[in-house]
């Protein structure tokens, strides 16, 4: 299992990249191949003493595309980027996975226009795990598909629903479209165009409209919505988790001795429940639609980030995950033609 | 002052509105006109001591629109339903603000026929508080108005920041618009129209396009976003809050002996947190741009959230939100007239 790592594009730099990877390798036995600025790699490497590892590889890229260009415009032109380099090295089948934690714009570019989409995939759609109460929602689109049309929301219900099922092994997900009331009628233009749609699509477990209060109280393990309002979702629920915990942390401090004291003897609890709500321990998103298994982190991930995204790579290479969505999507697309005629 | 509540349409019956009106007038000395069945009302009234509270009226009415029927249909065809009368009440001045726990779909169609919108207002929006860093951010429109179009989001902008001054004291309050990142080229078709027009809106302190996570912490005041976006966050956020509560309460009921003590000392902390947290403290939602103070509270509401409703509605109209409105969207149109010319 070899896995690509864009070391290029994050807001902490190759530093905190090359050391995920490195921790990846010592915990999940894979290889991995950097691809960036070969010098600077070298650097890294040196200094967290793994240069002679011969599980590590690099692969020299000049360019680096940064979160302000235009993502279309800058895959096409900056043919040595390292997210073009690494997606190629993805293509030719040199590697089995790919990690990048740069702009997800150029990623998403990179990963249609260099690794292509699943035949009947027309748009790829960012898939992302929220904690619940039960365990976990995985929510799709967030942030990929703007201005969805029904079809893309089909598509994403179809991947996400092999996403859970093959990666967090649940047996028969259930699928909820995400919309403002539980009745068929409730919803804007696109989730009513899109219910009866999913009604007919007989790969998925689909359990009708769910609202937003379902995305963390276990009613359903997929939600299925359009990139605009999943990715408001996503940073909404980001934001308000540190608001609470933030809020938790004054309210102690500000509540006399007691509460003090109180508040030292919960610190061990308080921080396994930190580590369940925090993004970095979900390894970023999965970007579902392309051949190969491609993951977005978070512009601002650290090396534990990385490492976890790097295993979630090899998990999602080991699985299958690819065929799985490209032979559902193929049956669901056989079906509709079948119905329609 | 004087307050219409309809007392028929909630999840837990006439019993919880007639408490929370029957306190509400101990607390801020209006008046009240309780809009239901006569016997219903007449009878919770003896049982809280209260039925010979001479700030306390009856207003007969035979029929209730329930949650499941369709709004405007019920609306017109049920002449004598709790909120069409309430609406009427409010319409023909008899009372200065309506205070519904009912549908809200049917409580939006009631104020627009029955009371009737503020002059250039094409769409009420529902105006929603949610708990920051800093205090509080107003998000609308929070369900009434799915597929906005732009000027429907202008018109809210207008309303919420007259909203944020009037009644939460803020001076040339922040205004943000939902998107999903900061520059001015990211978004949606709606979001993409709305920025534009946005800058051009002088009666408003526009601060360009935010995300989720700025909805808590802080950085504006008023969030501006289509009715689908802004009902998914409202409950979204909801079940999150409720989510980590009870997280909280479960990593430290299985976190050991000095956990479940330091748990026991930071109750009093925790009970201030909650309160700051839960949505009955906020007093309903406003249905900003109809012509009279108009409240809109959750079906699930309580006694104490029917209260702090009414005290929103005697702040709504004791200020002249309703005015004030009125004012400013007049002037952002004439401007927008002149600057057409």
């Amino acid at each position: 299992m070899k896995i690509a790592i864009d070391i290029m594009g994050t807001d902490y730099g190759p530093k905190e990249l090359v050391l995920g990877a490195v921790n990846a390798v010592k915990e999940f036995g894979c290889e991995v191949v950097l691809v960036g600025d070969e010098a600077v790699a070298k650097e890294w490497l040196s200094k967290y003493k793994a240069d002679q590892n011969p599980k590590i590889k690099i692969k020299h890229a000049s360019e680096v595309i940064t979160m302000d260009e235009h993502p279309a415009i800058a895959v096409k032109s900056k043919k040595d980027a390292s997210i073009v380099v690494a997606s190629k090295l993805l293509r030719g089948g040199e590697c089995d996975a790919l990690v990048s934690a740069g702009s997800t714009g150029a990623a998403s570019v990179a990963a249609v226009l260099c690794v292509g989409r699943i035949k009947g995939v027309e748009r790829p759609a960012i898939a992302t795990c929220i904690p619940s109460l039960t365990g976990t929602t995985v929510v799709l689109d967030s942030g990929s598909i703007v201005d969805a049309k029904p079809m893309n929301l089909v598509q994403s219900a179809v991947m996400g629903s092999v996403y859970a099922e093959k990666l967090l092994n649940i047996k028969s997900p259930k699928v909820g479209l995400l919309s403002v009331g539980e009745e068929e009628t409730k919803g804007n233009e696109q989730t009513l165009a899109t219910y009866p749609l999913l009604k007919k699509v007989k790969q998925i477990n689909f359990m009708g409209n769910v609202e937003g209060r379902d995305i963390t109280n276990g009613a359903c393990d997929v939600v299925v919505c359009d990139g605009f309002v999943g990715n408001v979702v996503l940073k909404f629920g980001e934001g308000l988790a540190k608001a609470i915990l933030t809020l938790i942390k004054e309210a102690i401090l500000s509540g006399g001795i007691l509460a003090k004291i109180g508040g030292a003897l919960i610190k061990p609890a308080m921080a396994k429940l930190k580590k369940r709500l925090d993004p970095a321990e979900y390894g970023g998103a999965l970007l579902l639609g392309v051949k190969a298994p491609f993951i977005i982190c978070h512009g601002s991930s650290k090396a534990k980030a990385i490492t976890n995204a790097i295993g979630v790579a090899v998990k999602f290479a080991e699985n299958n995950v690819v065929s799985a969505i490209t032979e559902k999507i193929a049956e669901s697309q056989k079906r509709n033609e079948e119905t329609d005629k």
